[in-house]
């Protein structure tokens, strides 16, 4: 999760702390050699790093730039799964008219959209590495939950069994064949969402990018306090701890962006946003159910298991 | 709103006040203490400013590139509810043929293109943190607003209706399964561009990097004196200011840009963008109905709870 | 309209004389102070105007590519007007099988291309803020002139009688419910295209970066010649002049390409796709209608309006 | 077409020869006056041509970046027809079942394939401007042929005769509505492709910029030997070529590639990809038809036109 | 394949091991010459190699920037594939009712699956140029396999089979019209994929930009051990070699990414991926077929040609 409060200065330095460590030891290292033993004569003109840091630096924006849109695409298809869960609640409620035979169609309705919640929660495991079958007892009927416990892929399971739902509506009558086909639209859709964040999950970043940068920076880190002693004497060592910091810092930031399922800080904040779209599917239950809908909810709740036999 | 009169020079320095006066003084300090304790050892080449300038421009270059894409993400969206405002009031208004049972049909037609300015401004007070539930009287009728005003995400809610809407026009056999499905094909398209402005709105821009380009501004502001002290004398205080307040700007520029939902000059003009909308639907409706149509639209106004309840 | 030999010399230089000009006496009055009044010691380091040449160039090229981008997204919008129109008229043509009552059916749509016509030549005036309602007689029938007349947003009102159309071929039973939904969609895209044509012409560039990019590089502009001056004297004016032309004509440049709906020469040619657009649909109508095309068209013309009445 | 052997270094040498060899003359000339007349105060600093070629590199990188989007846009519309194509006969073949009345309903479906050949053919010539007319006898049958031959824009025309070919088979019932309105997408696809490559074709690169670009790659140029006289002698003019043919190859190879329909060694290959998609087209079909599928449909094309009668 | 332990040091630096080598001669070469028959008076200033390394790092960057997106865009087309397939058997599975008829229809609907997982493996072979009709027997029935071994392009007729399937189960009656072209429509996404897949493998990368980028890098290398030898004397051969490493490294990489289904170990993992289709399609059969899945696949598979028969 990413917010503005959360991501203190020591975190941030808390990741290059290592790599600081070694360049002020090297930094004062080549100080007192230079100094005791005086040799001039490898001191490197400013050209040098000038031309390494350009290039250091194009490689970073480089880098940046695809570690951005990573991290935003993440962003972009959990966006779109708030949009297309809403959309699928919205076609459900309203493609299934329940003014008749209200009770048993709304108990379906709202087993379907329960269960996408569900969807959610588990993908949002699934991505991060963590057990997706916990805490769905919440949101789904017991059948669901035993059959999806003894597969592997909890959001693929849970998908294919909004699908059954889908034929068992339009076989009662209560979606048409194009509604049926549009629902299946969606459900597509949340395919597609999930695929790509198993892509960005799944896909790392060309390896030889990242350990050549790295490489980079470090020899332009070596090369550093040669071309500064000159000029700074014993303040080259802060000089050239802030520069490298410097460079350090992008490729940390890069190296964290890219990857937004791993349950750290700069993560997209798969969680907080499940917890949105239950928060707005529940609101669209009560909107389409005036009365007492929690209490009606919870009575729906415990008549499921029931439907679902009949 | 961002127009071309409305961003004086005194808005955009107003906000790097704080800063240009900190450096000035900053800069003058140094001036004083380099002129009487005179210690000229510590003058910085002018090549480190410069490898620093390199990478801090790399650096808001890419920050404003992201920056601008989030801002002009923004306007495509609201762009595309004006276009699916039309398209939704023209499906409106040609799928059902009002030529017989015109005043009734018509009541109807009225009341879901009148909903949808209503999604629009709700939409944009959303959006920008203030009351979405003020001012929708005008456009909805008494029992859309006492059913909304108990819930919290209002432009939610009220493309909910429109979904309701739709199902009574299909049950009333006024349009299609066809047309109900292309209508709620557009009801989906306002679904995602809500989304993806709650996306933009949410979504802070990784704030290592802001904080990080920050302080390396600041670190290149510090040693900017000392490299041009040599050169310019006192004449160095107005070029450190110059060229500071150079990347101040565009940083600013850039953190303005990236929220576009904020209420400030800079915004996307959602209000004027929902004022438009209101503007073509309501030509839409009049090009519809020849004859009289202000006077038609306020009587039927009248009618329309009465239609609801019937 | 931008092609390759409409944009001579002249014309580019046109555009920058006056800057060009302050520049040229603002580098000779240096010239003459430094002379006569000899005060060598206010020399700029050739480095300060590198780094801020850096920034500037940077700053330039983000803001040619979003220049080149509007432009390239207007032009692929109007692109997207001509597959469409050629969709349409390809739909209207064989959606609807004019076998029998051949004469009617082929008067109702002709007047559906020839009104998409019409739309285009509209929408090219409205975005040039030109009159959209002349020269629209020889495209629409009378009834729809004097119709739109009385309304403000022309491209919009025909659009919509084009969807009032469509429901009198489904009335008719001219067209099935999936072709109208079909047709309908091909509406909906020149909706969008509408209106992202209108986006482009309503959003302003970001005006603090435009003002601000403008400033700087005044700024650099004001310090080159204290930077030349070391090393060529006299002829310092001729460099200072060509240098800052460069940015200069990269600015204007970008400028001009932002906005490609103002009546320039690097506009969008919207009047030539126009016309290619009625030569298209021309050629359709004539290959759909063997025999004399051209008189029959001539025929079909002067009954239409009996045909609406009808 | 651009493949990996057929660029020899020659032909790219070819392309900037003539500036090159005034470079060449320039450059000596430079030297000569500058040996016997020995003016050496007009040495020009290294910084000048550094700030220059900053500039020039950013604003190159740009015009490829541009020219190269062009060009990978050109070849994903060509992959996108390629993709189309095998849809379409796809479509055609599963869509409609030969199962009884083979034969005939085999020469229709043959006849709907090869004309989407033939459509590709002529797009082809009609991007390179090349007549595309001829050679059409192979896949058309006469009646075609004699149709288009006195229209002007032939794959709008065929595109067209597609659209008949549809409704005749809606109108024999050999399709239903939906599989009607999904090959009119198909269609629709064609057309979109075929506008995306006149857009390329018609759309110059901005001409101001290449204009402003080359003068400022000239006036490089022009300063170069002077700054790299002092330090090289003889020697400045291989260096001021090496250096100044580098800058023209990035600009010739922008405009090379930004033009991909000129019948120039790095144009799309569209003839190759257009026999591509005869050879996938001619395999689906044989797959479609087990038997001697060479030989049958030679004896169809032999009936084709009875049939077309009929 | 792509994978963060598989390119070890030695991989990267063995695809440069040549070059390096070059280089090194070269640079002690000239340390020789030098030192030897002293010609100090062709030093290079090193604003020559910073002038040209900022150019070669621009054109680099721009290199890596399409060869990554190429890359990026491989990976999305196999993560489309993933998606599609995964889409594809949720619609078989869920459109087609199978409580009745049960075998039967079971038995068709895991051909058509299992048909799937063949056309995945067998366009990973087709891609990397290895013989695609291997390995087929385990997924596809007898006559399938007959029926392709005697055509070129596998994927495309594995991809007609199953558009003949679609019809065989329209003419049965289990899915209904709407129902087929939402499976075509899937269907269609798969020849997307493919062509996408084929237009990268068969377009190379404007083969000028690659050469002329490596002979700028030539040039510079070069040059380069001249401007440094009068400062680093026999230390300029590390140097020249570290910095001159860098530029292979970052070309070496922009070519391995560009090509990303040539076999090698910075491939898009084709077969992994399919892989993991398979398992993926099995768990979704297993899923809807409660009881002992395995066996009775297995007892399906046997009796499949029987059904195919019939």
């Amino acid at each position: 999760m990413l917010l503005k409060e959360n991501i203190p200065v020591s975190y941030v330095f808390g990741k290059i702390k290592k790599e600081v460590l070694m360049v002020a030891v090297y930094a004062i290292t080549i100080y007192c050699v230079h100094q005791y033993y005086n040799f001039k004569d490898v001191s490197i003109p400013l050209t040098v790093p000038t031309i390494l840091g350009t290039i250091i630096s194009l490689l970073l924006a480089f880098r940046s730039n695809q570690a951005y849109d990573r991290w935003w695409e993440a962003r972009i298809l959990w966006g779109g799964i708030v949009n297309d869960c809403r959309t699928f609640a919205r076609q459900v409620l309203t493609f299934v008219d329940s003014s008749h035979d209200g009770e048993q169609k709304w108990a379906l309705k709202e087993r379907i959209i329960r269960r996408q919640m569900a969807w959610c929660y588990s993908l949002s495991c699934h991505l991060r590495g963590q057990n997706a079958k916990d805490n769905l007892d919440a949101y789904l009927i017991d059948d669901d939950v035993k059959n999806i416990k003894k597969l592997d892929h909890i959001p693929l399971a849970i998908n294919e069994l909004q699908g059954h739902d889908l034929r068992t509506l339009y076989k009662l009558g209560w979606i048409n064949e194009y509604q049926q086909v549009a629902l299946d639209n969606t459900l597509t859709n949340f395919m597609n969402s999930m695929g790509g964040c198993e892509r960005i999950k799944n896909t790392v970043f060309p390896v030889t990018y990242s350990v050549y940068i790295h490489w980079l920076v470090m020899f332009f880190v070596l090369l550093l306090p040669f071309s500064l002693m000159e000029f700074f004497g014993i303040f080259q060592v802060p000089l050239v701890i802030a520069i490298s910091s410097a460079f350090f810092l992008i490729e940390k930031m890069a190296i964290h962006l890219q990857d937004p399922f791993e349950n750290k800080p700069t993560d997209t904040p798969t969680t907080t946003i499940s917890r949105t779209i239950e928060k707005n599917l529940k609101q669209m239950m009560k909107d389409e159910l005036p009365g007492d809908i929690d209490a009606m909810i919870g009575k729906q709740h415990q008549k499921k298991t029931q439907f679902y036999i009949l």
